[in-house]
């Protein structure tokens, strides 16, 4: 009996692999010192863990509206738009089991079959994955390195948009490289979005992970609210990431739709986790202060034995938890020829393991350098330099 | 902007109305006897929630498997397995938000646009809408009253499998209507299934919601394994209807599709309530009993007040809890041709609230009774003689 076609559409998170390869090395009793995880191993605020308790304590163990509780969209829908300067109403508010659930609806929302959606690639793979799956044509947008970092190909985006493109997806504050937008470069992909009629997808998992400056939202400016949904989480700055709480900021016909399909998909997201998400908002705010705290020393850590390493640079930035060297020219020294290969043995020789440019969308024609993700937000600093240190003993070797 | 087509095909639980007038009525300071939720009004055992306490302590928090954590996919087969006499391997089981997700992700997994999926009508709506959604053809089969409740039209299923036919719902206890299979049915459905090469998904959310007898399940007969997906849901055993926890028990090539989608659609299911999971069925056992035995004191309250009432008239079933009265006299006496204008009736009358058959798939031509469902899991004893006292004075006046 045969499966259904669109299966042979729908792709993955290859970072698993890594998962998988790291776990079986560690096993064999070898010291594996984990970058390739885009997970924190702090604990949860306990102001937060409290509430959950206390919802359970006061029955909220069953059913709730599809949306979510009224109470968590009330309080989402006020900071969500305090922070980024714009004005949201709780309608626009829709609760889901995290922040990825909110990329599937929005391609089902605005894609039909046939339609071209442009994203981030370098990106999170899944984009690509559901564009695909839905049976859109997944166009990839690349990013420039320049002195600070990277920025997005404006003019390649301008070029790409045709008849059939209907939207697309914009991560500032970027996984995997940790880009982040110029106002210029952000006004410029809104002038296109409302130029070519565009939906727009902006995930702002990592907007209040960052360690100075502000962020900015591309669905504040001028005439882009009512094109964009917001992909919101509660993973990274309360450290919920097995919690499964996110939510999707939308325009009426959308946050319409995508509540329909929340009631046919999970029918609602788990009770007591959307009380304690209330609190997580609006109680105190000590826990998510030391989690960025924590995060950041890592990055510094992080950044400086990278760029310590021989044939490794780095730019650092100032949001995400992850860092995008350029490594190049370690691997050549090394005489490596592939990221797979190189990767492979960097943790046979030193433990340390580490995600690659290929496990975030498919490569594109015109690369020509080797970048790897080091995710700092799943060891402590103190590991992170012994770590390092090992590769970067072995690569100047 | 226009919003993507197949959200036209996108339908719900109108239910969801049901509740929201039953709301707006008690917001009005009027007594209602919520007899519509198909929800728990009782505690999760405390068990449950104490694991669930400790596993975040132990840091259960961060991300987990999309196919669920390896002991609870472990508990799950044996449990499941030995429930049903059939041999579950781990492999078999990814575990969910819900036992709703199952549905979608089943449809995904097996039907192409334009196949033709069976499925039980009046029967739990979103096997409807997911077969729309996704482009297939929706094949209502019927039930047709029995001395004892109801029997599934074989005959019509048979005479309904054509060339296109893929697959077959099969919800034994059944939602909405509480009928269960004599193994005679359930084998002639099998043997269809295995003649016609059609997968099955045999919706067991009810199977341990039972008072008397025994479960079976059509996924233990013989051939019928490598084409059936069990939906195992942790919702009504254990009083966990908010916590979303649920489980799909499949052949080999569909649980890897299976924890593909739950990789793209969700990342995975609540990490620490996948370890209350385990809890929940190798732990104490005495809070699902007590469950069990409550509901059961209110089956037999409400099925009797309901056999009390002048042109109503219901079978007990041994399962679920759900009763669905045939109201076709008591609406006549009472000079009512519509169901929902009957039902707004009796709120406004009695503050009794409850469903339809309107409520649970399509309606077909050549229906001529009517019916209502009670549901009796949301509400003690002492309510449900008191709430269903006025509605016979109501209808019998």
């Amino acid at each position: 009996m045969a499966l259904a076609k669109r299966l042979d559409r729908l792709g993955t998170e290859t970072a698993f692999a890594v998962s998988l390869a790291a776990a079986e090395w560690a096993a064999d009793d070898h010291r594996v010192y984990p970058f390739h995880l885009g997970d924190i191993d702090l604990p949860t605020p306990a102001n937060i863990v409290q509430a959950m308790d206390r919802a359970i304590g006061d029955g909220h163990t069953g059913y709730c509206p599809g949306a979510g509780i009224p109470g968590l969209r009330e309080v989402l829908a006020q900071d969500v738009g305090a922070r980024r300067g714009m004005s949201v109403s709780p309608e626009a508010v829709t609760v889901h089991p995290g922040g990825k659930p909110v990329i599937t609806k929005f391609i089902q929302a605005v894609m039909d079959p046939g339609d071209e959606v442009l994203y981030p690639n370098p990106g999170y793979p899944i984009y690509e994955s559901q564009i695909d799956y839905f049976g859109g044509v997944a166009r990839p947008y690349r990013y420039l390195p320049t002195q600070t970092g990277f920025a997005i190909d404006v003019e390649q985006i301008a070029a790409m948009i045709g008849p059939r493109t209907k939207a697309i997806i914009y991560n500032d504050l970027q996984n995997p490289i940790g880009a982040e937008s110029s106002q210029q470069e952000r006004e410029a992909i809104a002038e296109l979005a409302q130029r070519h009629d565009l939906w727009v997808l902006s995930d702002e998992a990592y907007f209040e992970m960052r360690y100075s400056g502000t962020s900015t939202s591309i669905a504040a400016l001028p005439g882009m609210a009512e094109r964009t949904v917001i992909l919101y989480t509660f993973s990274k700055k309360f450290a919920m990431t097995g919690w499964r709480l996110g939510a999707a900021i939308a325009p009426a016909q959308i946050s319409t739709a995508i509540a329909k399909l929340n009631t046919n998909n999970e029918s609602c997201t788990t009770h007591f986790v959307q009380v304690a998400g209330v609190e997580a908002v609006t109680g105190d705010q000590s826990g998510p202060v030391a989690i960025r705290t924590e995060l950041q020393a890592r990055r510094d850590a992080c950044a400086s034995a990278l760029n310590d390493i021989a044939g490794m640079s780095v730019a650092v930035p100032n949001a995400t938890f992850y860092l995008f060297p350029d490594v190049t020219d370690a691997m050549t020294a090394k005489g490596f020829t592939d990221l797979p290969t190189f990767a492979r043995a960097a943790l046979e020789a030193t433990g340390v393991s580490f995600c690659t440019r290929l496990h975030f969308g498919r490569e594109q024609a015109d690369e020509n350098r080797s970048y790897a993700r080091f995710a700092y937000s799943g060891l402590p600093v103190s590991q992170i330099a012994e770590g390092l240190g090992h590769l970067k003993a072995w690569i100047e070797r």
